[in-house]
Order: structure tokens, then C-alpha cells, then sequence
């Protein structure tokens, strides 16, 4: 992406790279068919669990002026505009903590204030979405997000492992605070008492461990060894849902002696119960809040559009990253234009607004690479047994693939079509049949093993579509008419949940891979160059990674810290954006180009002449990682 | 072991064979050093915990009359006396289950008896264990244990599961118990009301999973990747006592409100305690017993006796399973005379006896052979450093290793010194220095990868000597004086250890293993092919298999629904030994013989010659097993 501050040009770029595909963001998410919903469920509860605890949250912050209803309907409404007419339909939207933490902060300043109170502060916080637009369309106008590609992996990458952290510190709190008194119950029920506590935390720990575990095992029973295959594709695809169901109903096993509020479960008002909707005509009171106070609301105003700018922008960036191989165009200036008119709209109606989420957004790209890797295997492998069956010799047998390939690849206006993932395949079964002398005879399993090597094969490629997103928007937005199901899901199991979010995140995340190889024992680095593993591990040595894990580490502890300063916690981005600067200017003083180049690849940066010192340097990396083992030293 | 029923024959031979090798069962041992301690105390908790349990449960049936400290100690001397002249070593004596059944009817019996009643039982029991005593003695002599050949692994494996599915059961049990009123206590306590009860059970859920899961998780330390090795090496080797000590630690946590009694703990008498030691003098009231009782001594002994027989001689078999390779001869006759000695004393000294036991015989030799395994690997990888780093080429570095591993192998008064492991070695070795044609130059890692060939070729050999024994059961010994300290583990904790035992004795049983490939996607079999698997998954067709194993199934099911039935429960060894016959003249109607002989070696049958029909039948299998993936199929 090139940088261009001319006004409107880049809203101009994205608009023009989208529009060529939009047809086919729909036409594709219909071809795939009934597994859409696969991706779709997994990110619903992604999207819906965590917006639900969060809107509790804000109910107790402010003594329910918000709940989990005006959460729900935000994420919802903005979820279903933005998957529609936004650029990147693999952003995920949702209101977030900081949303929440700021919401708390507003809500602590009107309250104590006479001619504010608790009765105009939503009218308040109106003027303050209304500032927060204007903000976000001047930098979206500006091409403010010119610069996403100043943000190099070293930052988004610890901007999502502060996430997962903060996912993991909610899930932690939120077991603990199961021991404790609830806040605003009353603490003479039976359910309060010393003993009822003690047990109603020991619950909480068995359903949210119990959650945790069967959802991690869940999504990997792909590769399970018991168990048909459509059995196993049903648990990897649906098994963390459903593991929220049989955990809930689990949950409601102990019922003799044991009295009502054990365990506990989400607690938020049905929509239709009265006090829920007062809060949707807040654009009426507007008019009401003091001229002082409507400008004085552009103070939070600048915070949550600094907050909002970095938020959106890297949860896309994230969604995109170059192992996705993506073929359709980013659009972060046109995105960050309507998450402006999205924040108006939410301010007008008193609901918080969302923005673009983070693990969600990634999760979503990985889940929709996941289908579209089975929906091509099942293709191919069909093919080949096909060829195979018909005594084709591995020629043909190849011709046949390649259009199958083909097929399943929409040619799009704005690029040629690729034959990037058939060519690898063609090369490696090729190359296997010269070297053991069967190119002319007909293919059997022995040369062209049908289900293995369709596997190992495959690219990573992405089923780009607005289908996954629209309809999880829309099952956001049927859950507040669900309430009264949602209520029965215990707090719990939310928290299990959370943490299940925060390891999910983690795989693919190179910082957190090189955190783990700092722990590996040298004997058994052998083991990560076995597996599929990023470049730098063989190119880069190995003291060099770890002085800048280290340093990357120390960076994430100091943002983690601040988050637990009150006010100061909101801007927590901030940081991360200093992190631009320091990669771009600092970094370069201590780490060679040809190592950061590896480490944390930025476009600005011109990759450096393999030079022989960098080789001899490569040589002594392998030595180094390999010298127990050997296994790839050459003498 | 040819079927001997000269009287004594069978004792003679075992003693002739054992006593040569007998000072190297100690020099042995004590070579091994300061790493004997690994297998030692994994033994220990394996055979102190369930004893402890064990002793818990006869002091509720025997309403005190016997207690943890009368089957520790029983454990602990004659674990002490069969450790030094007892005759194969790799035996554990315990405590079991059915000993504890038949105590509880005995005392049921003797309670009710105006000439009897709870203060003759145990004078009484005296004299059901000089009669028990007798009839093991003519057993031994007329060379019952001789028949033990024709105790196949299809009854030696189904036996292992049912006690594995006993030990689970009794875990599951434990953990639901945890939730109601114990019996003996007082209803009116703190922590016996409703509320504490609640919590105490999820709170034991809690210990006992999480003791399951780190314990499982600790034993395959050794091929973590992070951590470094010898912190790996000490985890695995004492990972699970380890874990005990961490999670009686975990269940302090609740203080503050939480009422003493939660989480339960063991209850057991100091043995200092005033009535502990009253039953030590028993032998002075056995001359108290009526006639009548001492001869109606008899039928309960019948019953012991049949019993201790089949325990003793198949928890032996089960410790010397042909895949462990032992060097040193086995000692059925002799060890079951041994027992009678046993019997006796323990019956004088009013305490309950013990014998062989499953599954913690198994695991003994199990942890031999890692230690074995890991200070051949240690010697031959040093080894194999010293010579490359000597620029010696493949010829010498074998012979280097070889001397090494001649060190390492006491030859045996009665064995020819056997090099069975390292020609195997060389063998490989040798052929992929050829192929590489390395067969001459100095050798480096690329040709021989130290850690991991050394690894994959070293043989299973089990470390046999008598001092892990002797400690085992000096520690049990020592677990008596520890009462108090013993007393701080939770129950649930052991829940969870029972729980631990039952899974950690499936590993290697092909009866299971069968059973998982039952429920193996026909799709995935390969990769029961790609791991070290038994022969017979290559030629035996998948459908016998199948039928096999189910009959071995409903066999299990049917011993296990007889567990449940009182008095007949104490005999389901009876129907174990069924199989004998069942094996021998029903299951050859229906299987054929070279299948049978895959399935279940017998040595009484004949390896039948491998014909041209059964050629064909084992390729019919490959491409059975193998049709989807075809990596084994040649044409």
C-alpha cells in the first residue's frame, strides 16, 4: 500500500479495489454452502459471549443505564452494516473493554455532576460519539491509516498477545470473584452464605476448566485417531459451541439441596422488560445537555478516536497478514470512514459503539482458511480417486486436478488468476514419479497417495466472503431476543470461555512462537525446524531472537502494567503506536537489517544483498540450533 | 516352563534357577546408584496409596478392628521378607481388594456369633489363614503354578482390564461419596451440613481431576520440549509423588470461613494411639476359638486360597510379559510357597495378608525398563560422543559402543552373555553407512545421530534386581510412623490416584489396544502401522480381530457384573480360570490357528507353518488395513 496523505484518495483506492469484488464476496460465501455455517457459529460465539460479559460489566459500572441488551444490539446493528457495505468483510466487529472502560470513566464523571446526572449522561455521551465521528472521518479523510504499514508485525503481534493477556486476566478475575459476594445481590439469600460460596466457587473452577480443556480438544478432532470422519469434522467444527451447551446443561445436574443462583448465570434484563428500551430515544434528549458539557465532551472524544483509529486498523491488519495469502484488497481508509458513521448511529440510538475486535477478527480469517482448505481437499481428493479409477497415468492425472483447482477458483476482475497453489503441487508429484520411474504408467495410491498429499499440499488460502460475517451479525442480534436462553449459560462457563479465546489466539502469533522456543531446551530445537516453522528460525541466530523477544517482552509487560492505571489504562495504544517509531528508528541501532528484516519484515525497509557474511552467519545459526542433533548440519 | 507335577520339582528349579543370579539382583541394583530411587518411589505411592485406601475401607466394614495401620504394615513386611528371599523380585506384595471382600464377610459372619463375635474375629482369621496357608503349600508342592503357561495373555490381559475398570470404579465412587455423609461421622458437624457438603464434593472434583491430569501429564516429561533435560528426566521419574505432595498442598488454599473437615482427609489411628496395637497379640486368642469355628476355618480358606493363587501367579506372569525381555528366570512354584509363609505369619500377628498385585507388579517392571533404558542411552551416547570427537569411523565407534555395552551387561552365571541389543544396532548402523557410503570416513552426526539412534535402537531391557523392592516396601514400612503426615492427603486426591493407576495400567495391554482399534477410523488405521505396533495388526484380517476382541469384551463385562454380587463377587477368578479351558478347546472352533496364535501365543500350540493361504490372507489384511493411504501396499 502505498502512503498517500492526499485527501479522499485513499477512501477513493479501497472503494474502487472492493467494489471489483463485491459481487463475488457474496456469490462466493453462497457457493460454499451449507459449511459456511461451520466459520459462521465458531465467531458467532466468539463475538456474542464476550459482548454479553462485557455488557454485564457495564451494567454494574453504570448502575444500568447500559446492559448486555444495548451491547448485543450494538455489535449486532454494526456488524450487519459494516459486513454489507464495509470494505473488509473479514473484520469482525464488536464493543470491546476499552469501550466499556471509557463508557465507565463517562459514566463516573456525569453522575456527580448537577446538571448532568445520571439522566442525560447517554444524551452526553451522544455529543461525545458525535466529536468521535468527526474525528474518525478527518483521519479517515487524511489517509491517517497511510501508516498501517509502519505497523510491522513486532507491534500488532504484541498488541494481540496484551489482548490474550487481558482475555486471560478477565477469565482468572472472573473465577475468583466466584468465591466472593456479588456485588448488587443481596447477601442475606442462601446462595450468599459462607458455605453456598465456597461450593459455588469449586463449581465455577470444575465448569470453566471443564469448558477450557473440552474446547481445546474439540478443535483439534481433525486430527483424532477414533471416530468417523464426519463425526470428527462435526466436533472440530462445531465441538466449542456445543461444549458451551453440554457444559451449561452439566451445569444444571446438582439440583437437590442445592438452592437457585447456584451457579451463577449471566444476569441482564429481557429487551422487552420495562427500563430495557428507555434508553433508545436518547437523540431527543440531546438538545438538553449544556452547551459547556457538548464541548467538553470532545476531550473523551480524542481518546476514543485515537483508541478506535489503532483498534480498527491492527484487528484488520491482523485479519490480513501475508500468511493468509489473501486475494482481495485491504481498505482501512474507507473502513475507519464508516466506523465513523457507525459511531454516530450508536451514539443517536445510546448504545456503545463497536469497533473492529481483536482475537475475533484473526479467529474469523483462520476459521474461513480452515474451510476453504476442506472444501478444496474434498474437491481434489474427488478428482484424483476419479483419475485414479480410470487408470490415468499422473500427467492426466494432474490435468484433471488443475482444472478442478481451477474451478473452484473465481477468476476476479482486478487480478489474474493464480496458479500458485496447483503449480507446488504439480512440482512435488512430479518430481516424486521421475524419481521412482512412474510418469507414463498409470497413477496408483503408491505413487500419489489421494488423501495425504492433497493435504500436505495445499496452500493456505481464504474463503473471502461477507456471508460468515452477515450472518453472525445476525445471530448477535437474535440473541437479544434470546435473552432468556443466554441466562441460563453460567458465568462460569463465560469464563472458561474467555480463556479458550486467549489460548485460541495464540498459534501463528510469531512473538508468542519465539516466547516458546526461548523456553525449548536446545537439545530439542531440532523439533521446531521438524515442524512448519517461520523463516527467521533457521536465518536469524539464536541470541539475536532472543534478545529481541526479550526486549518485545518487556515492552508487552510495561503496556499490561498500564492497563491497570485507571484513566491512563484507555490509552494503552498509544504505547503501541510509540512502538513505530522505535522499530523504525531504534531497532535498526541494535539488530543487523538482514535479522529485523527476518524478525519483523516492514515494506519500508529494502531487504539487504544476501552478502557471503550473512551467509557464513546462516551456517552458524544452523550450527547453533542443530549442533546436538545435527540433523541439518552439512560438512 | 514345561508343565512339572513331580512334587517339588517345580520348587527345586525355581530355586536353582533364581539362586544364581541372586547376589546380582543386589550388586545390580546398587550400581544403578543414587537413579533406583525413580522406579522406588513411583512403586511406593503406586502400592502405600491404595493400600491406605484399602485399610480405610476394612475399618468401616470391621468397625475398627482393623485399620490403614494393619494393612501397611502387612504390605510393608511382606513386601520386606519377599524382597530378599522371595524368588522373582519384579513382584509387588499387597494388600488387594479381594482380601479386603473376604475380610469384610468374614467379620460380617464372625460378628453375629455369640461364641465368636468381634473379639475373636481376628483369633479366627488366624486360623482361616493357617488353613489358606496349608492349601498354598500343596499347591506349591505338587507344582500347581505349572499350568500358568496355559494362562494366555487372553486371560492375563482381561484380568489386567478388570482390575484397571475395579480401580476406576472405586474412583468414581470415591468422588460421588465426597458429596454425601460419610457414615461414621457425626451429621451435626459444620462441614456435613447441605451447603459445605456441595462444596466439598465440587472441591473434590477439583483435586481429584486435577491430580489426574498433571500426573498423566508429568510422566511424558521426558519428551517435553521446553524445560531442560534433567528437570524433564526428574518430573518424569517422580513427576506423580510429586504431584501428590503439590495438591495436598493445593487443598490448604481455603482457609478463611472455610470449616475444618473440607476437603476430607484420610482418618486413620496413629498407631501410637491407645486400641492400634491391640490386635498385635492375637496368637495368644487364637486357642480360644471354638473347634467347631476352627474347622469351618476351612471353607473361607478354600476361597482365600483359590484366590491368592490366581492373583499371586498371574500379577507375576504380568510382570515378566515376553515384550520386556527379561534375562532372569521366573519363580511360581517357589514364590507361592513363599506366600503360604506369608499368610501365616500375617494371620498370627492378626493382620490381613497381602499378595502379588495388579496393577502395580506390571508397572514395577514397566519402570525398570525406563531406568534400564535410560543408563544404557546415557553410557552408549557418551560413548558414541567420545569416539566421533576421536574422528573414529563407523567400525570403530561400533566397536566402542560395543564395549560399552558389554560393561553394562552382567554375564550371568546361566546365560551365555547375549549381544542381542547391540547387533541389532550395528545392523542399522552399518546399512545406512553403506548406503551413504560414510562406511570408511570419519563419522559425524549426520551419519549417526547420536541422541536419536541410540534412542530408537536400544532394545527394552529391564534393570532386574531386588533393592527397588526392598525400599518400596521399607518405605510402606515407614508410611506406618508417617500417620500423621499421611493424614494431610485428601481423600480425593486419592480418588484421583486410583483413577491415574487404572489409566496408567492400559499402555501395552493389547486387549485394550484392541479395543481402540475398534473404534480407530478405517481411515486412520495407518497410523496404528506408522507406531510400533503388535504383529498381529499386520496378520491377522481386521474383522477376526474385531470378533475376537468383542467375545474378550462381553467376557470382561460378565466377570465385572459378578464383581457386583456379594459373596460370589470374591470368585470371580473362578471364571477367569475358565478361560483357560475356553481358550483352549472352544475358541479354536472358531479362530483359526495361526490367527489364535497372533491374537494369543499359547506354547502349548504348535506355530502352525506358514503356507501359501495364509501368504495370501496377510496381504488381503494390508490392503484391508491400508486402502485408503496404500503407504504399505506394494504391487
Amino acid at each position: 500500500m502505498e502512503e498517500t496523505f492526499v485527501p479522499l484518495r485513499g477512501i477513493k483506492n479501497d472503494l474502487n479495489g472492493r467494489l471489483l469484488c463485491y459481487k463475488q464476496d457474496w456469490t462466493g460465501g453462497l457457493r460454499a454452502g451449507i459449511r459456511i455455517l461451520a466459520p459462521t457459529t465458531y465467531i458467532f460465539f466468539a463475538s456474542a459471549i464476550p459482548v454479553i460479559s462485557f455488557g454485564e460489566q457495564l451494567e454494574r459500572n453504570t448502575e444500568g443505564a447500559l446492559t448486555a441488551v444495548q451491547t448485543l444490539a450494538s455489535t449486532a446493528l454494526c456488524g450487519f452494516i459494516h459486513s454489507i457495505v464495509g470494505g473488509q468483510p473479514l473484520l469482525i466487529l464488536g464493543v470491546a473493554e476499552p469501550t466499556v472502560l471509557m463508557y465507565t470513566f463517562m459514566f463516573n464523571f456525569a453522575k456527580d455532576r448537577k446538571d448532568l446526572g445520571p439522566n442525560l449522561f447517554l444524551a452526553w455521551t451522544g455529543w461525545v460519539c458525535v466529536w468521535t465521528a468527526l474525528l474518525l472521518f478527518l483521519l479517515a479523510v487524511l489517509g491517517a491509516c497511510s501508516i498501517i504499514n509502519r505497523f510491522t508485525r513486532v507491534a500488532g503481534e504484541l498488541f494481540g498477545l496484551l489482548i490474550a493477556m487481558l482475555f486471560m486476566q478477565q477469565a482468572i478475575r472472573g473465577v475468583v470473584e466466584e468465591f466472593g459476594l456479588p456485588e448488587r445481590e443481596d447477601p442475606r439469600e442462601t446462595a450468599l452464605q459462607p458455605a453456598w460460596r465456597f461450593g459455588n466457587g469449586m463449581f465455577a473452577l470444575v465448569l470453566s476448566f471443564g469448558l477450557l480443556l473440552t474446547a481445546l480438544k474439540s478443535r483439534k478432532a481433525r486430527s483424532w485417531r477414533y471416530g468417523t470422519g464426519w463425526l470428527r469434522g462435526i466436533i472440530a467444527d462445531y465441538g466449542v459451541p456445543i461444549m458451551v451447551v453440554v457444559w451449561t446443561g452439566l451445569s444444571y445436574i446438582p439440583v437437590r439441596d442445592v438452592p437457585a443462583g447456584i451457579p451463577r448465570r449471566l444476569f441482564s434484563p429481557n429487551p422487552w422488560s420495562p427500563g430495557a428500551y428507555s434508553n433508545w430515544t436518547v437523540v431527543k434528549e440531546m438538545v438538553h445537555v449544556p452547551p459547556l458539557y457538548i464541548i467538553g465532551a470532545f476531550i473523551p472524544a480524542t481518546m476514543i478516536a485515537v483508541l478506535y483509529y489503532f483498534d480498527h486498523s491492527v484487528a484488520s491488519q491482523l485479519a490480513q497478514q501475508k500468511e493468509f495469502n489473501l486475494k482481495k484488497p485491504a481498505s482501512y481508509h474507507y473502513d475507519l470512514l464508516l466506523l465513523g458513521v457507525l459511531v454516530i448511529v450508536c451514539g443517536l440510538l445510546g448504545i456503545p459503539p463497536s469497533n473492529g475486535v481483536i482475537p475475533q477478527s484473526p479467529m474469523h480469517t483462520k476459521s474461513l482458511a480452515t474451510l476453504k482448505h476442506q472444501l478444496l481437499r474434498n474437491k481434489l481428493v474427488s478428482t484424483a480417486r476419479k483419475s485414479i479409477s480410470k487408470n490415468s497415468n499422473l500427467g492426466q492425472l494432474y490435468r484433471n486436478m488443475q482444472e478442478a483447482y481451477n474451478e473452484m477458483q473465481t477468476p476476479l476482475v482486478y487480478q489474474q488468476p493464480s496458479a500458485l497453489g496447483l503449480k507446488e503441487l504439480k512440482e512435488s508429484t512430479i518430481q516424486l514419479a521421475s524419481s521412482t520411474g512412474y510418469i507414463d504408467a498409470p497413477v496408483d495410491e503408491t505413487v500419489f497417495d489421494v488423501n495425504k498429499d492433497v493435504d500436505d499440499l495445499l496452500p493456505v488460502e481464504v474463503k473471502e466472503q461477507r456471508l460468515s460475517n452477515l450472518l453472525q451479525a445476525i445471530m448477535v442480534g437474535t440473541c437479544v431476543a434470546a435473552m432468556p436462553l443466554l441466562k441460563k449459560i453460567p458465568t462460569s462457563v463465560l469464563w472458561g470461555y474467555f480463556a479458550f479465546m486467549a489460548i485460541e489466539s495464540l498459534p501463528g502469533n510469531q512473538f508468542w512462537e519465539r516466547i516458546l522456543l526461548l523456553f525449548t531446551a536446545p537439545s530439542r530445537r531440532y523439533k521446531v525446524l521438524e515442524d512448519s516453522h517461520a523463516t527467521f528460525i533457521e536465518t536469524v541466530p539464536f541470541k539475536t531472537i532472543a534478545w529481541f523477544t526479550l526486549f518485545q517482552t518487556a515492552y508487552l509487560l510495561v503496556c499490561f502494567g498500564l492497563t491497570w492505571i485507571p484513566i491512563a489504562g484507555v490509552l494503552f495504544p498509544l504505547l503501541i503506536m510509540l512502538l513505530v517509531p522505535v522499530r523504525q528508528y531504534l531497532l535498526p541501532k541494535f539488530f543487523k537489517g538482514a535479522h529485523l528484516q527476518d524478525l519483523d519484515a516492514a515494506e519500508y525497509e529494502e531487504a539487504p544483498a544476501v552478502s557471503y557474511n550473512i551467509a557464513f552467519e546462516v551456517s552458524a545459526v544452523f550450527s547453533t540450533l542443530c549442533a546436538p542433533t545435527g540433523t541439518l548440519q552439512m560438512t
